[in-house]
């Protein structure tokens, strides 16, 4: 069976920072060395949430008690799979913050984040979460890493 | 190529009624005679809203100039193939109606739904629809056609 085109991509949140995986581990992905949130491809029957809540306990041992849907993106990347990220924001829960097994985990501050290797289309999902947008459909394509087309809502922006 | 577990789901809205398909003609379709709105799965790199203004244009003749993008229903039944409904209303745009190559089209009130055969999950969309809840995420599994479970928003309510 093929892996599934869905994913969860979540950003955590305490106080003014985001939790970010600054992805260093695995091979062939396509995320290498980009700092993005936590999360993975759907598994089995999944809804959205039970990816959510299993993701995030497998990445960081922290087992969400409320989140929110945010978006969905639909992401290119030349010959990589096409994947539809859930994108979920979520308060941070108590618990102790466990080593994640596809990086390094770090608390960012939300005004850094763009210090930070990001994939250029990121910032327009943070500019969104940041004026609290309603939920939103956001398509972005790359080339080669660089951010080729952007369309938001089916309106192109990029 | 496996065909995308994602899919749209349109219902087109004039005054007090919604746009129904009268699912008749497929072969092997797991809304076999079921009414349903419009949509299907998506094809190639499509974002939720490419794929639902084919579909709404494929099988209605119709393109749709503005639309809401309501909730995911992540839909099980029996051994069909997982299901992400991308679930949509939309205003009915000018346009002749064309005849629909899957079933029968027809503008339903939508205090008479609930005479047609539904899925019973789908009773629940509607509601929320028609309570313009803000988006969701319904999990709905199915054994031979009887609703045995759902879940909204991470919790249980049937």
């Amino acid at each position: 069976m093929e892996r599934s085109p869905m994913t969860t991509l979540c950003y955590i949140e305490r106080e003014n920072q985001y939790l970010m995986l600054h992805r260093t581990v695995k091979k062939n992905d396509v995320n290498k060395d980009k700092w993005i949130g936590v999360g993975g491809h759907f598994e089995g029957n999944e809804s959205p949430e039970e990816c959510l809540l299993r993701e995030v306990q497998e990445e960081t041992g922290l087992l969400l008690e409320s989140y929110r849907f945010r978006g969905i993106v639909t992401f290119l990347c030349d010959d990589y799979p096409i994947e539809y990220m859930c994108l979920y924001t979520a308060d941070c829960p108590q618990g102790e913050l466990k080593d994640c097994p596809e990086g390094k985990l770090e608390w960012v501050d939300k005004g850094k984040l763009e210090e930070l290797e990001l994939w250029e289309g990121d910032k327009i999902f943070f500019r969104l979460l940041a004026e609290d947008a309603p939920f939103f459909s956001l398509k972005v394509e790359y080339e080669k890493g660089i951010l080729r087309g952007a369309v938001l809502d089916g309106r192109r922006i990029v």
